[in-house]
């Protein structure tokens, strides 16, 4: 009898997860590595950002979704480079033998070569970041309460949100809803209401990968709610108190404020150059991985997936780095393997099936593209909540959420409003929190 | 019409919470200073540590609590010292004058001149600390599961707690279930129910508050659970990998662990020091401020309540820290309070009504005692779940603790098990976790 074949999955995202789940029936072994502990559902870290869900209800123990797989392992490890030649995947402390390899370590944020801004710019893309933003939404109407200086005052009420995809418009939405309705009665010196929310965003319409119809629509409905939003204008310089933003003359006007958040750009994990040089392969401009149809990297063993791997569909677009898409590819490539495996013909290279888009823009409205069909306002908002609660993995999460998110709608609460991880936040002084020890 | 006089509340736990709660008919202006925007109900603190609960499950924003109460306002800010000869709180960042002074700073974990121990064995006072611990229990296990060395996988499946109060007692509980329970499926090479945990304790009982009757009865629930108890055993050195115990006869040994966690002993924050030194006043052994009856500390409008206060019963005992001895303090100097300021006699000196006192051991079993009637098991475990869950302040919390509690019951799951704080976790090479940057 020959030896069971070990595939190594590097991330426990929708991608990964997708793969190793997927083979749970089949002759292999399967060892996800990850160097988190849990799987992250993405698409509701805006909720924990702004105080609306806590880190357990949207992050699941990745034993617990694995501990009944009888084939697979899990290990909490750093995977730093691959040894393609050798079948070697080398670890921050050890290494680890495969047969088959799929990488999908996903993606951070970019800033575009200003790295240097993101200490003033926080980006969403872990727990910890959402602890972060958390802190500096709500710190910041701490520090306006007490602030005696209107320009100062004026400068921490003041929110830039560069970016107007889904996770720029998600934020500022819910930003909205807080200084508008959770924040009503709780200042004696501000008027929370008085807070200025700007979305920056580079391209004619904010949520450029919807319809024209459709993007106008939110603009109008954020507008509503008191976001202004900036098209065709690029932030070209951040500060600790200001941010610089170009329009499409060439002006460039100066915005005093303490709170910028980052939600403009995507890279894919540094790891994906590695596997790349390490494959003779490629890269695209954002640092994914160009892979074949069969999503593989040169060797026939080794497969990129997710957020990192650079896809294109039919019409020769690359594929937005969504769940559905990460999750599709897992699924493509644990097919791929089995055949592989049992020495079958391999299937029709991978196509994306899209099953429709959706994003929130605040309290009761989203909008979502579903075939051929848009909805907007309520309708699509329920679509959004119905697919992001069916998401979730676990049941317990499930019912927690929802849950949680009748208290909010109904209360206008957010009772995760914790700042957190700073020993002493200081006021005026010029100490910033951020500088200080994270999350 | 004499203008309003100005109370400032230094501390949001119970006691100060209490006192600003308990000013809200009265003719006064309050104001509560809290370096933290939340009240955190410290007797739940350890599910936190354990992964059962989330932090925003125990911790309330104070100013959610407050923003009802018209003549209240709540500061974010960091009480630095005090110049009492001028009715003046300094702040890190400002000052503040007031009419009076209520204490409330509440306490540290003490490590009884070995600070240096802390960063070895972490100790359990702030969301922050549970934080920590949480990650520090769980990574310990998936430290194990990847140990190839017999030894050091034993080192990390050991787990000692440093003191066998109530703390050291929940803590201990709750790791054997998280141990027999919790893990029991989820791991390949590691048995979890191997894992030691052993309770160091320097009384001849643990609990040492309580009967002996009823410490005998917790001690052995906990040692059929799977917990060892180590009586009249004092710590006399904590490395990065084991912890040196001697015992009554003067004997020590050293147990390799990877896992020390430090439930002995409480100071008073080091405000009470500054009070002290501020008053002409004494602090007591552990730093707690004393005050006479009337829970003043020298000067007529500056009292001190809580944790950081000295009070003795009638028959001697400093009075313990715990939240309704707080709870009765805070509300006692706010009766204090109005009476001064409309001129009324006071009311007799403070003291404490007993309403009981309970520790959980694990699951479905606990100690209780309430006058003179001593509770154990199960009946002692419901007394304790409704006396927590009612002592929970908001609503919402209570139906989150309560469904999450009925969940955990049922399941054995822990679903806030995450390891989040650290970017890249190492094993087996040196770097320990709480080493860095933390929570």
């Amino acid at each position: 009898m020959p030896r069971c074949p070990h595939v190594v999955v590097v991330g426990g995202g929708f991608a990964g997860l997708q793969a190793a789940r997927c083979l749970r029936r089949e002759n292999v072994r399967v060892t996800l590595v990850d160097k988190r502990n849990y799987h992250l559902f993405q698409p509701l870290l805006y909720q924990v950002a702004t105080g609306g869900l806590s880190p357990a209800n949207i992050a699941v123990p990745l034993r617990r979704i694995l501990n009944k797989q009888r084939n697979c392992e899990t290990l909490l490890a750093e995977v730093v480079d691959f040894d393609l030649d050798h079948n070697r995947l080398l670890l921050a402390d050890g290494a680890l033998e495969y047969d088959f390899l799929v990488v999908a370590a996903g993606a951070s944020q970019c800033y575009f070569g200003n790295e240097k801004w993101q200490i003033h710019a926080p980006s969403l893309k872990t727990l910890e970041d959402a602890s972060v933003i958390r802190r500096k939404i709500y710190f910041a109407f701490e520090a306006a309460e007490r602030e005696t200086s209107t320009d100062m005052r004026k400068s921490w009420l003041t929110f830039i949100i560069v970016g107007g995809g889904p996770t720029g418009v998600e934020l500022a939405g819910a930003i909205a809803e807080i200084a508008r309705e959770t924040l009503r009665y709780d200042f004696r010196h501000i008027n929370p209401s008085d807070t200025r929310i700007l979305v920056v965003d580079s391209e004619p319409h904010i949520l450029s990968m919807y319809s024209e119809r459709l993007a106008i629509r939110a603009a109008n409905k954020l507008q509503m709610i008191g976001v202004e939003i900036m098209n065709c204008c690029r932030v070209c310089d951040v500060q600790n108190d200001s941010v610089t933003i170009r329009d499409s003359n060439g002006q460039t006007s100066r915005i005093l404020t303490k709170n910028i958040l980052w939600a403009a750009g995507v890279s894919a994990n540094p790891l994906g150059r590695n596997l790349a040089a390490a494959a003779n392969g490629d890269v695209d401009r954002s640092g994914r991985v160009v892979v074949d149809g069969y999503l593989r990297m040169g060797s026939d063993n080794v497969f990129a997936v997710g957020d990192m791997a650079c896809v294109k569909n039919q019409s020769g677009h690359t594929l937005p780095g969504l769940a559905p898409v990460a999750m599709q590819q897992g699924k493509f490539v644990a097919n791929v393997i089995c055949r592989l495996v049992s020495h079958q013909a391999l299937p029709p290279p991978f196509e994306y099936r899209d099953p429709g888009s959706m994003a929130t823009i605040g309290r009761a409205a989203a909008v979502a593209v579903i075939g051929h069909r848009e909805f907007y306002g309520f309708t699509a908002w329920l679509l959004w909540l119905t697919v992001h609660l069916f998401g979730i993995v676990l049941f317990q999460n499930r019912m927690q959420v929802l849950a949680q998110w009748s208290w909010n709608y109904l209360t206008f609460s957010r009772s995760a409003r914790l700042i957190t991880g700073v020993e002493h936040p200081r006021i005026g002084n010029g100490t910033e929190v951020h500088d200080q020890a994270a999350h």
